[in-house]
């Protein structure tokens, strides 16, 4: 991919808006743009950042045996009368009339809309257990929209809903889910905590939270820097008796047991085997995929940009093209390393070296390759990796074992 | 993948709902489910499905060099007011306020608000020409939502937009555009024609419609059965003088020129080589994704269900196991099968053989693969073509051969 070709316009000042690193990287990257408060686009370099972090989550959502689905995005506001939840969320959520006077939820979750879909369909215990997410947009009308994709109007969510026959089925669901969240949130390259946590409104009896550590946290809990166990109450550490401190969290991921609350008013019910009417057993399992996003970006970054983990980065390489002369070799090197399906974004505007430099450490890329004035003569090509800023004069072979070895091509 | 533990509950009666075949037997096929008038959910069936067409719909924008971006879901009112569209679409769009009073469009399509994204960006006929594209839910305060998903109130578009210097880069890029509609359609196994069209609401000065004839439609074009041709108005062939037919016409894509109203309108301007400044011009390129999907199985059914073409449907095989002790040697044939990407479902279930073949028969994957008694003795395996109905029986070789040659692999 060509840097002349492509959506990426970097901005030199800091946005006014941008309240944290994350969101002001994220839009100086060009990777958002703000359309009002709270409310942001994903520009073609965010996009794939999504989409990695998407596939990634849909690999091990399948892995599971689950199903991708697409709910609607209207939801009847009947549905949320059925569980109450239309008081429960109250104003947080987009509540509108059509011109038939049907009142619909611009849904902040879809508990409610997934239940009455599968009793639908379900009515055996033959046809237990099952498991389905989605990754849509959901909304919130928020009072206090900051932070970029932190605390935003609309956001992108997975989630996935299972469906047992009982409580210990749920339970095995619930217990393999708990093991591929930290799956998901390692591969994307995060340090997170697992804490056990209330339902809340979800209304159930068991629940896990994922959380990131970080300044612009917005929950909080408490560190033990002897044992570094986390905690969800204040005082003195229950494992090694050392003073515990408030430490701010981002919630990246949650996991409920619900068991029955939803089916129960949904009348989602099914026969066992031995023709006894049950409701269905249930769990949920978000991700904030927009959020995690950028707890990604909050907790990978330095002064000069972005240093994106090499599972979710918009490309492998940022290929810095210093001479214009040097494109024929540039290109064939690219070629080369694309065959390796390896993505290399080639700088070849016609900038300062500076500006080259500037804008590959404010996108990010994992390792950035310098073509420069003496690469025709020695055939050796400067690397940077951008995380740890160590330097390496490899040729091509060298080049590519790297890479291969880096990547596990 | 197995049947068995598999979203698919085909129904046995048909919907009451459904008032075309399209939509009888996506639903009925467990496709899709109808969460409201117009308001659709896709299951993982209709999932399956979505992604191959938007896959393929990917490759072609991308094969252009468009990138893929995704717009924020809320529109601020602000954005039509500068067009003057919030007044020509009045009704039809869902429009509503935030706690802050602050006023949003769920957006039936995006020209606003690209056009406000790429105006901050650029400034530069060094950054032209660009071509930007979304595959993303767009909704509709449809005063009669029908025929499932061919008019509902959100539907799934791809909308894409060009931004050029000029009316001739325009012309080259629309050229193009035109160009891959018609290989993309293709490959969807759509038989479409092209006719020009008004531009419309859309302002701008050219565009072209993409229709498939169908009994449904809600298009009327007039057909020459004399020289084949289309053409948008009643009377007599211009070309060889017969009389011409009414047919009735889906709309699947419609392009246009849009000229320079949406970047007068939002200052989108840059400056040229020569220093002056000028008003980006703009082409935008719509598919209706859904719609198209419908249109797939409306045009490609038969009294049994759905004859999906190869390129979108949701699996490759429906092999039928008609005894269960046949299970191992089904999932080693599969496992061969998967190996060549070609994607098996098998069906494990404990039915009768006649529920097995309806159901074949309704999903209608393009090949159905039946092992029963003799396959233990004979090795061989009856194969039918869901199209033509065309029966084969292949030992495990020509098996491969065959559908190596039917799938180009």
């Amino acid at each position: 991919m060509l840097f002349s070709k492509s959506f990426i316009f970097t901005q030199r000042e800091d946005p006014k808006v941008a309240e944290c690193n994350s969101a002001r990287l994220l839009l100086k990257g060009c990777f958002l743009s703000m359309i009002s408060s709270g409310v942001y686009s994903y520009l073609p370099l965010g996009k794939r950042v999504l989409e990695k972090v998407n596939n990634i989550i849909r690999k091990h959502m399948n892995s599971l045996g689950a199903e991708e689905l697409q709910l609607s995005y209207l939801q009847p506001i009947e549905m949320w009368e059925k569980t109450g939840r239309d008081k429960d969320l109250g104003d947080i959520m987009f509540r509108f009339k059509d011109r038939r006077a049907r009142e619909f939820v611009l849904g902040p979750t879809a508990e409610e809309e997934i239940t009455e879909v599968v009793r639908k369909y379900i009515s055996s215990y033959k046809q237990l257990p099952l498991t389905l997410y989605q990754i849509q947009t959901k909304f919130r009308d928020e009072p206090r929209a900051r932070f970029g994709l932190m605390r935003s109007c609309e956001f992108v969510m997975k989630d996935a809903y299972s469906f047992d026959i009982d409580e210990q089925g749920l339970g095995e669901n619930y217990k393999k889910m708990l093991a591929v969240y930290q799956d998901i949130f390692k591969e994307c390259g995060l340090e997170f905590v697992t804490v056990e946590a209330d339902s809340g409104f979800m209304g159930g009896d068991a629940s896990h939270e994922f959380m990131v550590s970080a300044g612009i946290g917005e929950d909080i809990l408490f560190y033990c820097c002897g044992c570094g166990s986390y905690f969800k109450k204040e005082g003195n550490c229950p494992q090694c008796g050392k003073n515990l401190e408030e430490k701010r969290m981002i919630e990246i991921g949650h996991i409920f047991k619900l068991g029955t609350k939803y089916s129960q008013a949904f009348d989602a019910f099914f026969l066992d085997r031995e023709g006894v009417r049950k409701p269905i057993t249930m769990g949920c399992y978000g991700i904030g995929v927009s959020r995690l996003l950028a707890a990604i970006a909050e907790t990978n970054c330095d002064d000069k940009g972005i240093i994106w983990p090499k599972s979710v980065s918009p490309f492998d390489i940022s290929l810095l093209v210093l001479e214009e002369k040097l494109l024929p070799q540039a290109f064939s090197l690219s070629e080369i390393l694309e065959k390796l399906k390896l993505h290399v974004l080639i700088d070849d505007r016609k900038e300062a070296a500076g500006v080259k430099f500037n804008d590959a450490f404010l996108l990010g890329n994992p390792f950035i390759l310098i073509m420069g004035k003496n690469y025709l003569n020695s055939k050796k090509i400067d690397l940077e990796i951008r995380k740890t800023r160590k330097k390496l004069n490899l040729n091509e072979e060298e080049l590519i074992k790297f890479l291969k070895n880096e990547y596990g091509r």
